[in-house]
């Protein structure tokens, strides 16, 4: 009999149990075809078929319309953070950023090991990214503007993201994609590790608008372009089939059991509401982001004394509530509450807290 | 009730039926933690003691002693065509590269897209890729010397490996690693796409020789240089979590289950021998490779004319044999018999064969 906790993990994370349902049950024989997910061909009607429909998916749910393309790259966001420079920052033209935390850092520290011109034009480093820089200075040269979407680290996240007039915006979506609408126009590129909203790890889907491809160097490694992925519907060579499939399937949750992004935000929305609410009508707890800034995949906060962490982590594991240590580049403590995170959890999570701050405040 | 297929496919491939069974079984709750695997953490210790297992077993099965690292990468042996020459290929030092057909031909285009000295050494592209060029000359001043090991398309493998000296070999081992006993000591490094004798597309296995890792260069970005993965137990960044998991469990079968790698090769050996036997014993079906450069992996044949094929692989279909389609670059007909393939399967593939043979022949 399966014991399931309630998983607050920052990624790889919680998954949809109807979508595990599903991957357990077609383990042996994937529709038909009597052999498993794991043993068809990447180029079988039946996986193009799972590939095709999560690239639809992608399209009607962020409402991309023409002129993008949905690729799907292993390599993780940490891939991309080289891939991006490598092929949109033309020579002459400096590429910006935005150094909202560490990620962010890493994406800026391999554009210039590549040798590339990058500007930091905005970073909320003084405050340890504690918020997201306001004014964002745009600079008509540049050939892009980079930013992180959503910083699962320091629990902060662009309310809306900068008008960067014909710059085209690149974003790191990798932990919030998918948990809320967005106008995707301004973006000549985003990218997005699976492993929070989208699906298990080992697969990163990157949105490209057409003409950012037009940029793409012939000398790139041929698995570094994104040509090569946009001219062969990611089947130059044999993708992650499996993460692919369970990406499709998550996809599909969003769209036909939850609703849709409008349904799967307002979810959102309510399940950071119940911790931020809390948070702010006590003083046990203290949250660590600028209210302004705050995230609503990852929340960050404190306890009164440090020392204290240990025996909430412990007392909450006792409850089936796992993955609450914040990253170990900042300690804490932190609640990750991506898509696939129930409105029923985070209350369970709400009562421990609030019985944990009653023992010990 | 599910009616499993036998299953001849070139990769993604069949894989053991009881590391399947326990995939399903453990989906929703991965040994106790609540918890499927695709949900949790890289970092956590059940994740960590998977990759340290799938590390451990490599190492026995084949033998590697001290001085070898183990690496699990992502992209595929596509990135690996890249990566070998960027990290391996120091300045001065030309890289030696032997052409057995179209993936050596891959890795040779990537390496010298790099703007790296690569000499074909030798080639048997004079005959179709028929065969394995007994006589490859030694170059000392040989970055590396570089061999697929086994030629998927055109159904050839190297019988045993030549002798390079001090120069330390470098091959891709995607379609026979763990097929057979080898001594690893010339080989500098080893990589193998995951989806045809490991386990299920997304991961590439990669050992390198210790020696070699003195060669990465600062400045390669982060994600392609080996360093990264050596230094951080490939976990530098998420890893494809689920792939490893899998991968160990096959690794676990061929050690526990098979009981190694010199029983798993004797029944590698029973499968190609049924097959080839039957094909030297008649004159309908023709062998395509030389009989000395054989692949006991994939054994590629010919119909007396093309246009039976269809009825060929659609009589297959009905009997639950798929899978048997030659690469779409050189027609004909393909059994691939990786490790999971059993001799029964063989047995009913020849048996179908015979049959067939009997009505068109």
């Amino acid at each position: 009999m399966t014991q399931r906790v309630l998983n607050f993990n920052p990624g790889p994370a919680a998954l949809p149990l109807v979508v595990l349902e599903q991957v357990k049950m077609e383990m042996l024989d994937f529709r038909g075809s009597g052999m498993s997910v794991l043993e068809i061909s990447h180029r079988s009607k039946s996986f193009e078929s799972v590939l095709d429909s999560a690239i639809q998916r992608v399209k009607r749910l962020l409402g991309l319309g023409e002129g993008y393309q949905v690729l799907f790259i292993q390599g993780g966001a940490s891939l991309q953070f080289s891939m991006v420079p490598l092929n949109l920052a033309a020579a002459g033209r400096p590429a910006d950023y935005v150094n909202t935390g560490s990620w962010a850092a890493k994406a800026i520290k391999e554009a210039r090991a590549l040798g590339k011109d990058v500007r930091v034009v905005a970073t909320s480093e003084d405050k340890e990214f504690t918020f997201i820089p306001e004014k964002v200075p745009v600079n008509a040269d540049a050939a892009y503007l980079h930013i992180t979407s959503n910083n699962t680290i320091r629990g902060t996240q662009w309310g809306s993201f900068p008008d960067s007039g014909a710059v085209p915006l690149v974003s790191d979506m990798s932990s919030d994609i998918f948990s809320r609408r967005f106008d995707p126009h301004p973006f000549g590129l985003i990218y997005a590790g699976a492993q929070k909203n989208i699906g298990p790890a080992g697969v990163t889907l990157v949105i490209v608008r057409e003409d950012m491809l037009e940029r793409v160097h012939r000398e790139i490694p041929t698995m570094l372009k994104y040509t090569t992925y946009s001219e062969n519907k990611s089947l130059y060579n044999t993708p992650p089939c499996f993460s692919i499939y369970v990406c499709e399937l998550v996809l599909k949750w969003i769209e036909e059991t939850i609703g849709g992004l409008d349904l799967m935000e307002k979810i959102n929305n309510e399940k950071a509401r119940l911790l931020y609410d809390y948070i702010d009508s006590q003083d046990f707890y203290r949250g660590t982001a600028r209210p302004d800034s705050r995230s609503r995949m990852n929340v960050t906060f404190l306890l009164p004394e440090a020392a204290l962490e240990k025996e909430f982590l412990a007392g909450a594991d006792e409850k089936g509530l796992v993955g609450l240590k914040g990253h170990r580049s900042v300690g804490g403590l932190r609640a990750s509450i991506y898509n696939a995170t129930t409105i029923e959890a985070v209350k369970s999570l709400v009562d421990y807290m609030k019985h944990f701050a009653a023992k010990r405040g």
